[in-house]
């Protein structure tokens, strides 16, 4: 996965691949056929690469955590339900995703609720349908929790979110943690448990810790992990019951760019043994249900986004080809969700030989914006009006995380492909 | 207009006001009444606002340019109604900103199409309903309209869309124009003209041209302008015959960080006289429509995102203002859309007297990354749970420029100010 044209053919052999006449496939049916099928611009997810994928890193964290699916990622239910039937439970962000995983089949006590904003209506309708944790993250909203617990009358299970005294370095975490508008401050942590302790409708069951994004070294991840332990440790201490659940967040990463290697499986399996021994040798963690949550890692490799192109111009020796797709379905693979510097995501031509010639070439959507660009210099194939373009890794925080109403074009249909059929899971329009 | 909290007080003292007791006014209505009547997150646009900015311009420009509406900088019909109700065409760029347009009462002949992805739908669209104008920006798309235009049985009005050989360095225009997918490099003009000629569905009536975004500065626009004038020339001198419209695009600014000017339109005023001299010395363009299409200019000023606080948080020496507004209703103010650096917006407390003491603040929404701030170092007055925050400069490029399905919560209303009433104009959810 040296550069950008491997990192886009490495990708397409792990999940997908190419027919002999270079046509790209998805769970065994050609792009060209989907495209047709179901109209440009499109999101096609694979079932298949979904599973593989939640199975691979259950696999490497057995024994230690059980792996949920964070629904910000991709709320549609019928990616959810993937992930449900694989035994994952759900983290969800708003009350809209909490009917999303029930719509999916998860049971509500399966359903964790975090996030630095959550309001009343979102408290009530969660606590009435029986959730199963609520990460508090600030003084205002335990309180506002335990409101809407008193008012339907039961008694809410509760984890605290901590932001951690301490910062991931390579592979130790190292003092001198962040400002942060999430969860406690390790350094408030005792007042808080203490705070919770003290509201008789809220009951005190866990941690959460949630230490960064997109980490894509095991050691960086283990680090964080083993800082949790510690941080679950000090809470079960002070409460002086078993601590519950311990949820280490998500934060798990995939390559997006040039130069990015997958986060190494085998090593995260090698360094589980000590964080093994660390929760057995404390009574109060051994019965503790430890959680991953991630959402991006889980459903980003498995998705595509497909736009049709619309005209190819040459203009002062820059080549653009002008797609029906762009910024307002993608906007991560514009660059703008959050990038300081802006390089491309992998693309590839729907049809592409092993042999055909690659020059870089911007790919740029339809709206009247220079912010439009789905890249900027990507290796591909000479191209031409209505061929087909396909972005890879983005199966997480692509449709939604995108401003679908700028400009006001359709939303894109979703399709997933399961068992050699493509379902139709959210309408164009 | 020194720094932010000069700038937010300039604006609302342009375009709002405040009671004695403090409360921010929309209209006459206090932002704390519609925020309890419609609910937070809340979009608040002002009519008056919109009006005595839209007669502003047309007076600075009369004799010169007419101003017509950007509908993509906000779609909503009832914004369009506003401008249209003071004389305004629209431009749109797709099928959907051609239905707002006509629901908001626009003459199908008063609308311009643009953008550089027209699909084939679109077309249709516009075409069976009788477009004033399209933009053409490409030789595929070229053929595009004319396969329309012929399965209507019409001739289609059209302009050429140009990317001039020159960029704007400081007010003069010099040679070195960048590579751009928008419209026919200035280079391959009189081959587009011929092309368009030799068509017989495309009648060529005019030019568009667009040289930037967000122009604070008067000789800037000029300058453009200018060289628009002669591009226009050489079509007419080409083809023959008298230009029909010279569209100069929008590209009008306004200030939204610390430091940045209002556009003088005195200057602009000033410097009017000799571009109407240019197009009263060239019969081919004596009698052509000149238009200016802003949008951000005319629709910005008059919007407010209101955001309610839910909790205050201080964690390691920063204060963090955690509201129910964030990034995804409003990407911009976020910082993420297309700013390099990311200043603050100008924001406001929704109830602040003259001499409250004010501190660098934070503000973030609830969403789970740390990407949803809407300012990093506000000056605000101390704030508590269920205070209201205001983002100024909020009326264009707001709720439909961002990610609103971005972790499922509802979308905001939308609500339109005028003679003292407040009207929703689009509902939550």
């Amino acid at each position: 996965m040296a550069d950008a044209p491997d990192l886009a053919a490495a990708l397409i052999a792990e999940n997908f691949s190419r027919d002999a006449g270079g046509v790209l496939q998805v769970g065994g049916l050609p792009l060209t056929d989907l495209a047709e099928k179901f109209g440009t611009p499109l999101f096609v997810y694979d079932a298949a690469t979904m599973r593989r994928t939640y199975r691979a890193l259950c696999a490497a964290v057995a024994g230690f955590a059980e792996v949920d699916f964070s629904v910000k990622a991709n709320p549609n239910p019928a990616v959810i339900r993937v992930f449900r039937e694989e035994g994952a439970g759900a983290e969800i962000a708003s009350g809209a995703e909490f009917e999303a995983a029930l719509k999916a089949g998860v049971a509500p006590e399966k359903i964790l609720f975090a996030g630095p904003g959550k309001g009343t209506a979102d408290l009530d309708r969660v606590v009435a349908g029986g959730i199963g944790e609520i990460h508090l993250e600030n003084r205002e909203e335990m309180v506002r929790v335990a409101a809407a617990a008193e008012r339907h009358g039961v008694t809410v299970r509760v984890a605290l979110r901590i932001n951690p005294g301490a910062t991931a370095q390579g592979g130790a975490m190292r003092m001198g943690g962040k400002p942060s508008p999430f969860g406690f401050d390790e350094e408030a942590m005792d007042a808080a448990i203490d705070a919770v302790e003290a509201m008789p409708r809220l009951r005190l069951v866990g941690l959460h810790l949630f230490a960064g994004t997109q980490g894509l070294k095991a050691e960086t991840l283990l680090g964080q992990w083993a800082y949790g332990l510690g941080l679950a440790a000090r809470i079960a201490q002070r409460t002086g019951r078993a601590l519950e659940t311990i949820d280490l967040g998500g934060g798990l990463g995939i390559p997006y760019f040039s130069g990015e290697a997958a986060l190494d499986l085998g090593a995260i399996r090698a360094g589980l043994p000590d964080l093994i021994a660390t929760l057995r040798a404390d009574p109060r963690l051994a019965g503790a249900r430890v959680v991953l949550e991630p959402g991006r890692y889980l459903a980003g490799p498995a998705g595509l986004y497909v736009a049709r192109v619309l005209a190819v111009k040459d203009s002062r020796g820059s080549r653009f080809v002008i797609t029906d797709g762009g910024m307002h379905h993608h906007l991560a693979a514009s660059g703008n969700l959050g990038q300081i510097v802006k390089r491309d995501f992998p693309l590839a031509a729907g049809v592409e030989g092993p042999e055909a010639p690659r020059a870089a070439t911007a790919v740029v959507g339809p709206l009247c914006t220079p912010l439009d660009m789905l890249a900027r210099a990507a290796p591909l194939p000479p191209l031409a009006e209505g061929d087909l373009v396909a972005v890879l890794q983005s199966g997480a925080y692509g449709l939604t995380a995108s401003p679908t109403g700028f400009l006001s074009h359709p939303t894109p249909a979703e399709v997933l492909v399961e068992g050699g059929r493509a379902e139709m899971i959210r309408a164009r329009g």
